[in-house]
């Protein structure tokens, strides 16, 4: 069955993009025009657009953005440049712009701004596809929790790997969304994902698609999985290290941790995209470090409805924010890949070097 | 040296008390006088007042009010009866009531309201000391690892177990408080703990002691311990079952697994009035469910400083919202009780059954 994203999480209209611009999402479905390489830098650095998947395709639109209203000899470059320094730790973004740079730095500077929008629309549908693997063989592992006990399969998950995250059904979520389409009965157990609430995302869209879940604090999955509540941990990734260790959204390895202590599998979602086999392991990930105003600050809907920020602690508050974390590739069960479920340490039997593009 | 509080988290005002409300905290320093056995009951259920240890004056004092206000034959066991229900998880509530119902119930009724208000503030001058000795006991602590590498002792902890929380100087954060009165450098990594956001109030009464500290989302906590940058984690406790399993506010039990997995000791801090020796493991310790809208809702200070309610998702969401989780006695290095350190499960050694009230 083919996924079809309710809003499109980016499309080409013209000479640029749209988006659904996340950072009004849940309270609001709103939609914004980027038609500027600057305009698509602030999108990513801003999490406008956010998740690996989609920030990949959204910079290989920004690289064909920039080359559409600049035809210069370094336009190329300049806008490769740009975009790489927007996030630093979602490996997906260099692998789109490494890609686009690799098929647009052969062709004269005059032929680069079309050739570089077939690139993206390509990349975004490969992204749908890869998306469908992704459920496909992760449908097995929630069948077999579900052959297990009666009721549904509860499967917890962090930060939002949905489709929101993605141009197709996700990557954590995909094989949640192809259960869910087989009539097997799964619970998600979803995760507030302090700081920035993406959690609130997956909530968002798990209702949209009907299906069934609770909303946790980042701070009950212990407790959850020393009772056996859940079943099955699946999230997403940023990027996984040649040795499987896998930076995803910060708080992912506390799950890990607290679900091998329970007994509990515990698996990553991730395309070939977010594998980087040139990073040896998680200390050589880069590690982001966002703004104190995540902790500081909250935002939602006033009692009128409207979009209001509340202030929770003084503004020279000391905070450290760092985005991700590291989850050592000991504490997983399995990585979830398009071409199947590989040992976190034994990514290379479905990725030979010698086929891949790194 | 004696620690004073800035405010007293609760005294006595003639026939009622004057708590410091913690629902107004971080953002406004109000006082509330309590004079009926219903607002009290109120305030210890809605975490007007909370922490384990002042819980358990509160309720002392409630008992106190009761009685002054109604000098009937079943005025106590009522009284008794009511605040028992307020909050399932903290044993320290318990252990004030069963105090107060020994101390009283072989008085005549008319003699009990003199006779109870003596007993709370005994219970009151008691925290204070307790506090104290815990500080002393695990400023060792701090000490041992502030000698083992230059710059300040780091220490995590997890919601909020200071001046707050307590008549006096605090659980987990007296040993700290302590280390700072003596010039010892600390830094506090204090998780804003979520859903109630408690951690606001350790980094309230820490910028008010002059203590340098940073606030970290919950997610974070794995992140700083494998990256070395945490030396010790110290929490508070609600309830510490005979063999050592504790229970404390949700999220602890992360904390403790990403500390052995780091190798960072972990210890939690409780009185003896914490010390449920009737309980056998964690697993015979209800854990309170507390209601959706503390993840749905949250509360700050708009744009003009104005207090303020925000909506973060729907209304009909579904939330699991344990206030609670175990951390299994295997994972605590020591508690720091106020006669000393113990090993988790060796806690009768410092509080023999044949002394011990229970």
């Amino acid at each position: 069955m083919h996924f079809i994203q309710p809003i499109p999480t980016i499309r080409r209209d013209g000479d640029g993009v749209v988006i659904l611009d996340q950072t009004c999402l849940p309270q609001r479905t709103e939609t914004r025009c980027l038609a500027t390489l600057a305009e698509v830098a602030t999108a990513i650095r801003d999490m406008q657009v956010r998740g690996a998947p989609l920030i990949g395709a959204t910079a290989a639109y920004g690289v064909a953005i920039a080359l559409t209203r600049d035809a210069g000899d370094d336009a190329l470059e300049h806008a490769l440049h740009t975009l790489a320094a927007t996030r630093p730790t979602a490996v997906n973004l260099h692998w789109a712009l490494g890609r686009m740079g690799a098929r647009l730095l052969p062709l004269a500077p005059g032929a680069r701004a079309e050739a570089a929008w077939l690139e993206a629309e390509a990349i975004r549908l490969e992204d749908q596809e890869t998306c469908a693997a992704i459920g496909t063989h992760g449908l097995a592992l929630i069948e077999s929790v579900a052959a297990r006990r009666p009721g549904p399969a509860r499967v917890m998950t962090h930060c939002n790997a949905g489709w929101v995250a993605t141009c197709g059904a996700g990557t954590a979520l995909a094989p949640v969304y192809a259960a869910h389409a087989r009539g097997i009965a799964v619970r998600v157990l979803v995760s507030e994902t302090r700081p920035r609430n993406q959690g609130l995302l997956t909530a968002w869209e798990l209702r949209e698609a009907g299906v069934p879940h609770a909303l946790i604090a980042d701070n009950a999955a212990g407790l959850l999985l020393a009772r056996g509540e859940v079943d099955l941990v699946i999230t997403g990734a940023d990027r996984v290290a040649a040795n499987g260790d896998t930076a995803n959204k910060v708080g992912t390895c506390l799950k890990a941790l607290a679900a091998r202590d329970a007994g509990v599998p515990f698996y990553i979602a991730a395309p070939f995209s977010t594998l980087d086999f040139a990073c040896p392991d998680g200390g050589a990930i880069p590690i982001e470090d966002r703004a104190a105003d995540e902790l500081l600050c909250v935002a939602g809907l006033d009692a009128n409805g409207q979009p209001a920020t509340l202030r929770q602690a003084p503004a020279d508050t000391q905070v450290l924010n760092p985005a991700f974390d590291v989850t050592p590739a000991r504490l997983i069960d399995g990585i979830i890949t398009e071409r199947g479920i590989a040992a976190a340490g034994a990514l290379r039997e479905l990725f030979p070097a010698e086929e891949g593009a790194r």
